[in-house]
């Protein structure tokens, strides 16, 4: 029986919790995967019927073993979740999406439940949109999906949960959950409280400072409108990596802060030595960092060139703008589109390869396109 | 004279300065203003040559007196060059681009220079590549452009900075030179420094974990790609306002640090009372703070809805997109265009207003489109 139950083609797959993730899951397992049974269980019975009517599956009424357990709840629970599914269905397999996994690890080790079945996991993909009613069955689409394996892990439910990433068309990557934890803290913690905490500086700013802000700002603050109910869940199940990470950003920060208190007290007659250097090299440091950031498909980044085409702001704009791109047979590698304070007319930034930016630039001059940068 | 001197329709305009702001002045001022004359300085002769060749204007022989002088130096000597130019055009109206404003106007009156003719000013516009090679005559439409009156200021000499500004296509915002400096303080130059010290992390992260990274990590630190030289004189010429921002920054991070570590000690028998609230409060102060983000054209910030569609990585992919989503009417409102790490497939994030999101699925749908969120 445990080669069925562990095989990567499951029969019957349980998913706890249907919210955007579980239900996500459910839906793409049941397009995606052939002769898969699908049943659903939530703590609310609304969000669970509103799946089954959404056709994430039917509701679980205990009459099928599972062998996959798919545990989909918000982080502060998911531990518990995972503990009671190990013990009440012992063939099955069982994973979970939480966005941190040393801390589920350690519930399932500190209370006995059976290691060699839980295989952790989390798929980097989310939506602004929360709920059974934001589910997409392709919501994982070429999405890196981390799964955590640990040396008392059944090789074979590895590769189950393995299988259903890949059946769900996400990128497996494989990591420890203290190299996820970590991971994490670095590139997706880290940044919501710097975003958060850049733009709380906002709350009390004047209206005619607001008012100017560009694109950088908006950048940087982007993922700060996050749900805070939820950010406080995941920072509090990842405190000790997020803490260390945070603090070397506040020991650099102090270096920046001192490097100014310097110059802002500096005169002909006492100079600040030293001060500008220090600023540079934190921007410096900055701009190697960025550099790291894989570019389009994981490739190494490419130095993109950029084209601003000014558009009207009216529907068909971008779609003639992009046909004609699509005539010059050029590939839009990045695209922003920038907003022109005051006035109906919207900026759109098209980063291009540097050997296509002229091909590109003569293709829209001659469609009558006005390039302003 | 003085009545034409300040006339907001200049007869001669020098530019000091043919980087990429000073040739981007003179190439709008040539193409937009009829009958003008623009005469060209700079310190290096290849750079002004060039500036030349590209049609900015002709090399200053001394041969006229300009009614208006923009300076666009680098920072770090923008204040002496004003300087100097009021001296020797003595009825000229001078003003500068410099991207911080208060330590100019104070050179200017601490030297004793003819502050009734010296307007600052300061186009909130750029680009990544710089030099007049980069300059366009149209790198200001629709951007704001601060100026910065003062008491002092014959309000004719005021009206030629303005008429400046607007024959360039920018919106102009009035602001005095401490109002602009706190500004560019929080949202510009806080952003800039956070973004670095964020990306600056990244340097010696393990492979993995930057693998991993999603489009949040790449929005946050987008700008961290800046020149660390140019940075440092912008940051020296405001630390005073930018520390007081940071140190705001720092304070608050603190915050959620000691929250962070009370958490990651925290055991059943002792609970870390409040540490969850404290966090939640900082992401819910962001979520505040971003909300106060102008939105297009500078109309209060809607709640856009969000569809993301996966496209193949091919020439003409975009064009098909966007010609189907005019085809539907839907007026796109922001799009971003995100990475499948090790696919060849790209996803479209496309923001449009709540009520035409439907629309807007349909239409996509009916024509094939893969929506994946």
């Amino acid at each position: 029986m445990i080669s069925d139950a562990a095989s990567a083609r499951p029969e019957v797959v349980r998913v706890v919790g249907t919210g955007l993730l579980g239900t996500s899951v459910a839906l793409g397992l049941s397009s995606r995967v052939d002769g898969v049974r699908i049943v659903l269980s939530d703590p609310s019975p609304t969000s669970l019927a509103l799946a089954r009517d959404l056709g994430a599956g039917e509701i679980d009424r205990g009459e099928v073993e599972p062998d996959l357990v798919v545990v989909a709840c918000p982080p502060d629970v998911a531990a518990q979740v995972v503990l009671s599914e190990l013990a009440r269905h012992p063939r099955a397999t069982v994973t979970d999406v939480a966005s941190v996994k040393a801390s589920v690890l350690d519930a399932v080790l500190a209370a006995g439940g059976d290691a060699a079945r839980y295989v952790g996991g989390h798929p980097m993909a989310g939506r602004e949109r929360s709920g059974a009613v934001a589910a997409r069955g392709d919501l994982f689409l070429g999405r890196p999906w981390v799964i955590c394996p640990t040396p008392k892990n059944d090789p074979r439910r590895v590769d189950a949960v393995r299988g259903l990433a890949s059946a769900l068309g996400a990128t497996v990557v494989t990591m420890s959950a203290a190299e996820h934890d970590d991971a994490v803290a670095l590139i997706s913690h880290t940044p919501q409280v710097m975003a958060s905490l850049v733009a709380g500086r906002l709350q009390h700013a004047p209206d005619a400072a607001v008012a100017i802000a560009g694109q950088g700002l908006r950048d940087v603050t982007r993922i700060a409108g996050s749900d805070p109910t939820l950010w406080a869940q995941i920072l509090a199940a990842n405190a000790g990596p997020v803490a260390a990470v945070l603090r070397a950003v506040r020991d650099d920060l102090d270096g920046v802060l001192n490097a100014l208190d310097a110059l802002a007290v500096e005169q002909d007659a006492a100079p600040a030595r030293g001060a500008r250097a220090d600023i540079a090299r934190a921007v410096a440091a900055g701009r190697s960092g960025r550099e790291r950031l894989p570019g389009k498909h994981g490739t190494r980044p490419t130095a993109f060139a950029s084209v601003t085409v000014a558009i009207p702001d009216e529907p068909g704009a971008l779609a003639r703008l992009f046909a004609d791109t699509g005539d010059a047979g050029v590939n839009i590698e990045e695209l922003t589109l920038e907003h022109a304070p005051g006035r109906a007319v919207g900026l759109v930034d098209l980063s291009v390869l540097p050997a296509a930016r002229e091909d590109l630039e003569r293709a829209l001059a001659e469609h009558g396109w006005q390039i302003v940068g």
